[in-house]
């Protein structure tokens, strides 16, 4: 079986697949200096239908982690945010003619999101095992309304995840 | 100076205000029954501007909280999810006749975010303070883009939110 050593998550590796939703390092400062704000830090691009907030609560799952699995959505972008600390995996692909490249993987630090583009190959939700039993709950902001938002590819053979 | 009780936050009891953001008793299942999706829980509503993600990483407060500011956005909606477990405090209040009656106190529970519907009058961003220092980070959806979208109406005597 493939290996695929995760990469830890960076905008700029990441800049082909989609935004990573963390702070940078010109925030506003609102609330009488009380709060920082990161402004707009997501390409929102949602077709033919309403953006709206979902809660996704996944099972979380350990390393080595096994997949044969990617799916991308045509109609709209799709960010995913951690409601907990706990770190997660993040596995995307090229596009080469209408199927997946072989995939990436990377890992999140606390505080990042992601926001896959619309038309990114990506693994499902794959929150990471802690051991205080964090549940693997994110607010996801995609797209709302009827269509055929989903595609999925199998690949032939399986993948495993490897902590870097 | 008048008390505010703080009450947990319930969907019932917030909905003159905005939508609870929390899982539901009839999600839907979905990565061959690994991840629950919580369907379309918040009424986004932008005017004149785009919807965006940003993050707000605000400094947390303790209870008993004292505050006389509250402020409202007439052009959006505005949602936040907490990116940790950690609760937090959320103070609202029923319009009358253009300035705010007096405030309500809600306290989260992890898990729980809230979206304030357009033109309601809120606190600022209240994180509480948790032991193990986590800091205050939420993830934003509101408004992009230029126009009057702030109105602050400072309560001639404070206010103090005090536990349940």
């Amino acid at each position: 079986m493939k290996e695929i050593v995760a990469q830890p998550l960076t905008p700029e590796d990441f800049a082909p697949f989609g935004d990573v939703i963390e702070r940078g390092a010109d925030p506003i400062s609102i609330n009488a200096g009380m709060c920082e704000r990161h402004h707009d830090l997501a390409r929102l691009d949602i077709q033919g239908g309403a953006t709206g907030i979902s809660l996704f609560d996944a099972e979380p799952r350990a390393l080595p982690y096994e997949f044969n699995l990617v799916e991308r959505h045509p109609l709209g972008s799709q960010a995913f945010l951690p409601m907990t600390m706990a770190p997660f995996l993040v596995i995307v692909a090229e596009d080469k003619d209408g199927t997946p490249a072989p995939p990436k993987a990377f890992l999140t630090q606390p505080g990042q999101g992601v926001n896959f583009y619309r038309n990114t190959w990506h693994g499902v939700l794959t929150p990471l095992e802690s051991p205080d039993g964090t549940p693997g709950l994110f607010a996801v902001v995609d797209r709302i309304g009827d269509g055929a938002n989903l595609e999925e590819y199998r690949f032939l053979e399986s993948f495993k995840v490897v902590q870097f």
